[in-house]
This record gives structure tokens, C-alpha cells and sequence, in this order.
């Protein structure tokens, strides 16, 4: 029963977002997406996973293509299976969000069980 | 995209934890359970399931079985599939938790897709 405190594993790059795994099995990954002002994940799909982003500090946006919707802590998007979905940082603050995908979507990569 | 605040759909109960459901499909859940003092999920598995719990606000106690760790706000917790887990709020505050099944064990109640 491993636990992880968020605050521990927050890591910012300078290229890019900074992607770190909390925890996965074939069934889910759940991440920490770590995002300097600029910084951004673009609108993409996943064609069978469903995503929910939670910020837990800073303030983003959320686009799918269509809407914007500004996030701030405490709030969770919910983007299904096949629904375009992207997160930039506008803001001049860090933020971070918690992310969590079900199925894993490089469920075949883990070992049979 | 739908966007939820974790504040907007806190809800305790007198009888029990409440839970309350945020978002769900075949492939997960996403609910909030509230703990006020004394409440507790007792230990129990999923066969083919995983959860995380994750604390939103107060202290609990999570415990597997054998061994119980103390969880605070920003702790996020992983019982896999099969393992034995719970949770307790001995403390004298409510507690809030975020807690993501996947898949969800409810799946073959949603329409096929």
C-alpha cells in the first residue's frame, strides 16, 4: 500500500512540461504534470483511455478544440475516450496538475499477469 | 469537457461515509468520499481493480490489513488489484478524500459502446 506525497515528486523542466509517474499498472497511470508559465500539452486525442486533469496549484487552461475553460485548484476535467483535450499555462505562475488515465494506454508493455 | 469543483459536491452523511460520484465510464470512476469523525470504508479487495485514494482535506488512517499509515492532505495512496485496503478517520475533524477505480467494477452496466 505505497504512498506518495504530491509535494515530493513536483519537477519542473525548462524544455517542456515535466511529465512524473506516481503510479500505473495495465489498468491506469496516474502522473504529476508540472507546467512553467508557456508551457503547454496540446489538444490531442486517445482514442480508447479516458483522462480526468485536477489542478493542484496555478491556474491553466483547458481546450478541446472548441471550448476554454480556466482551471484553478481544486477543479477536475474529465476528457473521454476519443474527445480532443489540451492544458497550456498562460499564467505567469507554476502550476502542477494531477493526472490520471484510464487504461494504461502502453497497457501492453507491462508483463502478463 | 465538463469541468467539476471537489468543493461543490462535498456531502457528508450522519449514517455513513457519503460517497458521491464525479465522473465515470466503463473504464474508471472518479468519486469523493467524505468521512466526518469515526466514519471508515473497512478493508476490503477488488479482484481486478485498482484504486487510489487520495486526501483531499483532514487525516485518515489507511490500512491493508497489517500495516496502517497515516494520510494528510496532497497524500495519494495505491491499492492494486486484489490487495486488501481501507480507511478510517479517527480524527476529530471531517475528512474528504478523491478516490479513482479503474476499471470501473460497475462496467458491464454501462451501455455498450
Amino acid at each position: 500500500m505505497p504512498l506518495k506525497k504530491i509535494a515530493d515528486h513536483i519537477a519542473f523542466r525548462d524544455d517542456k512540461l515535466g511529465k512524473v509517474n506516481l503510479f500505473e499498472t495495465p489498468r491506469f497511470f496516474c502522473d504529476l504534470y508540472c507546467l512553467k508559465s508557456g508551457q503547454s500539452q496540446h489538444p490531442h486525442t486517445h482514442g480508447a483511455e479516458d483522462k480526468i486533469y485536477q489542478v493542484i496549484s496555478g491556474r491553466v487552461i483547458f481546450a478541446d478544440g472548441e471550448l476554454e475553460i480556466a482551471g484553478e485548484p481544486g477543479d477536475l476535467v474529465h476528457c473521454p475516450a476519443g474527445a480532443l483535450h489540451g492544458v497550456r499555462n498562460d499564467s505567469e505562475e507554476d502550476a502542477v496538475l494531477l493526472v490520471f488515465m484510464a487504461p494504461h494506454p502502453g497497457a501492453n508493455r507491462f508483463p502478463a499477469s
